[in-house]
């Protein structure tokens, strides 16, 4: 008989197929659990699946009495309180790195597209305008990549291969994290000093309550009427109202993003931009990063219910 | 009295400003130059300058009896008739690697937008699509960089420079250029075995009589229906009529294209896809690969008129 194990977060139903033959899956599907579920379900769930962004606090996991393992699909775990698992002996993991290479991707990509205006100009030829001659001032030549100071802001996996990726354009890359790390880029002692050096500022920091809007309005005006913002981390990173005004009146040039304050909703003050490029939360969205995260989600759960520790185990927890 | 030189394709003005302060510009915008100026206006013309790609016949050579120096704006010259040139006496000109790196960023840039569907993306975001949880069968996950192999047509300054960032993503680079070259990538001694081998083809070969259609339908069928073609060369090394067959009957999956048969036209059937990115020929357009191809023109003409070789001269001309 399979163990039962609670889906917290709504995913599509594809990304639990393989899961789904190794574990018997309550879809609570973004919903409380006790509005889809009955206390009797619940009252067996041990294990749940969650995405790391959502938020979960110690009363939602106290709807299900035995729970004793909150495992993130993802490397994210932002939304779990982790103090509230610590205090009810939950162990939480995730799955670090198995989608690095993926998100790291996705962050260059919005680099390239908003620095070369890649929207602007498919609707350039699409609409018809390019076959007219039809003047664009969006269109003008704008830098390009060559020399151009990038900075990264956090120097984890996911920062590192965005850097890799980065240099390869012959751009100079800085960054800042918590520690110096053993990189071939300039470090920076503050978020401060790197705005102030770079024209793009990549966000690639773990989220928590210590990056709670660092990257506000000094920030973004830090960077200049040249500078671009790429956030694909967590929305609560940028005070988004900040970003917002920053765009609006030119105190920078334009922005990527992959992630927002509230998810799946993207303002329409972000929306009414030219100049910005916006994904919905599809950074780790590829079909390997998938099956790595599915893989670390298995063995965490597989390993759970052996009754030994996690292999990728969120240690803060 | 600064030296007469004739504009011959439509450049955007502000290109021409820092050529215009050392050289009396004639600008034909496009036009044949017989139809803008006088013959006597046209008889004191000694050199031009000229987009590589814009058909330049004989004929048109012979409206300047004077001229003796074509200097083409960009890397290529495909456009100028070079055994009519020679029968001339007129040495041919142009600005090679100033513009490399922009051109491999816009290749990275089509083959990343196209791969991960960031177009398809932007437009779920802002539709409110994303927000409504509509499901869309075009935001699937797609394969991602990491092993994914990309192959690589022409293997000079710009080939080099999109291998180089390709690399960087994690994926496997195999290349075909006439001769095995001296580069860390798998050599492919045809287009056929290279495009058997790899999902991705990116077209970065010196357009010419031969290369003419030579990614045609076989080629395209080669790809596979996970198949991807990249062109930031020239139009004409595309059947495009086969390019739209292959991807109206799913041949392969997708295209990204700088560059068309016939510029500045887009054909509807083109436009008219979602699994395609289209960019208005811009793959030299940041502010310096202009500064450098206009460093070359101004080094090619000041060279001409001082009696000199040109130093960026084409030596098969």
């Amino acid at each position: 008989m399979p163990e039962r194990v609670l889906v917290y977060s709504r995913f599509p139903k594809s990304l639990m197929l393989r899961i789904g033959e190794r574990f018997d899956l309550l879809d609570a599907a973004g919903k409380p659990p006790n509005e889809v579920f009955t206390a009797e379900q619940l009252s067996g769930v041990r294990a749940m699946i969650t995405a790391g962004g959502t938020p979960l606090s110690g009363n939602m996991m106290d709807m299900m009495p035995k729970l004793a393992a909150i495992v993130c699909y993802g490397t994210g775990y932002d939304g779990v309180d982790l103090k509230a698992a610590k205090s009810r002996k939950i162990t939480v993991g995730h799955s670090p790195g198995a989608n690095a290479a993926s998100v790291a991707d996705i962050a260059v990509i919005l680099l390239l597209a908003v620095t070369r205006r890649l929207l602007v100009a498919d609707h350039y030829v699409r609409s018809g305008d390019w076959a007219a001659a039809k003047p664009s001032p969006m269109m003008r030549p704008q830098p390009g990549m060559p020399g151009r100071k990038i900075g990264i802001y956090g120097m984890g996996e996911i920062g590192r291969k965005i850097a890799a990726r980065v240099a390869a354009f012959e751009a100079e890359v800085g960054y800042f994290s918590r520690s110096r790390r053993d990189v071939p880029y300039r470090y920076f002692p503050n978020l401060e000093a790197l705005a102030d050096w770079c024209s793009v500022l990549m966000i690639a920091v773990r989220a928590g309550a210590d990056t709670h809007h660092v990257v506000n309005a000094d920030i973004l005006k830090r960077l200049g009427e040249d500078g671009c913002v790429v956030n694909i981390a967590r929305g609560s990173v940028i005070d988004q109202q900040a970003l917002v005004n920053a765009l609006t009146d030119k105190t920078i040039a334009a922005a990527g993003l992959d992630v927002y304050a509230r998810e799946p909703h993207a303002p329409d003050a972000l929306t009414a931009f030219p100049n910005v490029v916006l994904s919905p939360h599809i950074g780790g969205h590829t079909l390997e990063s998938h099956t790595a995260m599915q893989d670390c989600v298995i063995a965490n759960l597989t390993a759970f219910f052996e009754g030994k520790p996690l292999p990728y185990v969120v240690r803060e927890a």
